[in-house]
């Protein structure tokens, strides 16, 4: 006999909204409410790459009045000209994030891991949402084996870590690319970053997530070049960070580029891959790397999985006269 | 208390997937299977315009090898040619369906039905998705109180009824475009269509649909040009079919424009203007419309949902040199 019938399950929905109301915004109630009046649809999607499955989930977006000085060698005017060419609205800029779940042969491997759940209350449920949209994708953090790491910025690692400094995903190994891991731990190069408030500030965050005792005992440097776990290739991507890393996911003749931060918001980045975001490292090897990878899959007409695309965030790249253009993947109903 | 723990709601869904596999596809199992490995997200996504909430809801997708008179005057090695350069298999079709609930002023009106849930069954859970997908959403078909039909073709009406002949939307008064109905109910233009297979079996289904006694009593047919219910406005759009009609939402300066089957596919008749889709009723008056619709709206920079775009089918309209190019609007995870 099943009890959950649709009545039932409207009526524990509104119960939950009315309590969520209340009581604030628990894992549970959240991943409850769904489809109640004012809700968004919950921000996963599942597609295969040959026998394994993977699910992009979506931690939110930030949405923020950009300052001058976002592309940094591109006066304010010309972005707004672009934002504007996309149908977006001038000065404002909405940086979406979407985490990838692999499974595979049993294990399921989290690829990066969204601005952490401390982060839902503080932007007002806008983004740090990871953990709501895993759970309503039937995917329990206990499970995941490995969390791979694409570079050490806030947004792909503070994830790592419940707002309590407990393990957010506490059985799975955390790997992270070697000279990312070895640079951020530097002292010598901490020091060096002195005066300059940004990296300052990710060295900060960067101590605080890798220095934590659980995440130490769980951490192991990888390199690139790599298969990393079964059917997931690393590839050194440099530029946007030191140790920026990609990751193909390959099964039976398909794969997907998960590229991380190759390019921010395609509809800036990828069109104009000349463009300098203010948070590159090393912006001439950014681009450097992001117009050979990008001819690399446009010819090979690769699907890539791009954390800063629109959700789902599956597209083709195709070669313009002027860039490239992000053609996305029509969402398809079943799997 | 809430007794909805996760711990019990997932294990809920696993006991209700056993349940889809051994008993067959009813709503119930459907609702709660979500995320269950294997299963894709449920097909919903929310936006507001103005004061209105709008939700599209997928239907699902119709896959096929399509047939060299597809399109009806271009040769099949132009369509595949088209079809690759938007990284899609040649040969193959596949054809969403989004429909759109608009919620204002605590009433509830669907634009469009889809296939019907008998078609879910018959297409093997490709499509026919349509009143699961509303179920997700939290939309209960008895709050349905208008239902707006665009056009006479199966893929909008036939959701209208259940597989058990009763009708799916209850409480809904039917909207219909007058000339539309007209034209279908004519005997006279019946007999005219003899031997044309199509257009015999276009009559036989809108009988069947129409000529139902339920359906019969809840039937108002509509002008274009008027507001159908608060903040929807029928707007003629003829060619596809003869009395072919789009719908404009609008609220606080805000609006989107509903274009049922101005376009088809976008990736081959938003781009190709000029392609005639072999289910237009009358080719060149349907080109006309849809140079002269997709002009304005490239022009106004207005909002388009597409009952045919893929899901979830919201795109804006840019006018390129050979035709137009739809431009998705970015997924928000938040309304």
């Amino acid at each position: 006999m099943i009890d959950l019938s649709r009545r039932n399950l409207l009526a524990g929905a509104a119960t939950v909204t009315a309590a969520s109301a209340l009581g604030g915004l628990s894992l549970t109630t959240a991943a409850n409410a769904q489809g109640a009046a004012g809700q968004q649809a919950p921000g996963w999607y599942r597609y295969k790459v040959g026998d394994i499955e993977v699910t992009a989930v979506t931690d939110g977006i930030n949405r923020f009045k950009f300052p001058d000085n976002f592309v940094a060698n591109v006066k304010r005017d010309e972005v707004n000209k672009a934002l504007t060419a996309a149908f977006m609205e001038a000065d404002q800029m909405a940086i979406p994030y979407t985490a990838v779940v692999v499974r595979n042969g049993g294990k399921t491997t989290l690829i990066d891991t969204g601005t952490g759940e401390q982060n839902f209350t503080n932007s007002k449920g806008a983004a740090g949402q990871l953990n709501r949209n895993l759970a309503a994708a039937g995917i329990d953090r206990k499970d995941v084996s490995t969390v791979i790491i694409s570079h050490f910025h806030p947004d792909h690692v503070n994830g790592l870590l419940l707002p309590d400094g407990t393990l957010a995903f506490a059985n799975a190994e955390i790997l992270v690319p070697d000279s990312e891991y070895k640079f951020w731990m530097d002292d010598g190069e901490m020091s060096k970053a002195t005066g300059n408030q940004r990296m300052e500030g990710l060295f900060k965050n960067n101590r605080r997530v890798f220095g934590n005792e659980s995440v130490k005992k769980q951490v192991k440097p990888y390199a690139a070049g790599k298969e990393l776990v079964p059917g997931i290739t690393a590839v050194a991507t440099p530029g946007h960070s030191i140790g920026h890393t990609s990751h193909v996911i390959s099964s039976g003749g398909k794969s997907v580029f998960v590229q991380a931060d190759l390019a921010n918001v395609p509809f800036l980045f990828v069109r104009n891959p000349g463009w300098h975001l203010m948070f590159d490292q090393i912006p001439d090897q950014a681009e450097a790397t992001r117009r050979k990878t990008y001819d690399m899959l446009a010819a090979d007409r690769t699907m890539v999985q791009g954390f800063h695309f629109p959700f789902p965030a599956v597209a083709f790249i195709e070669k313009t006269g002027t860039g490239y253009r992000e053609v996305p993947v029509p969402w398809s109903p079943t799997i």
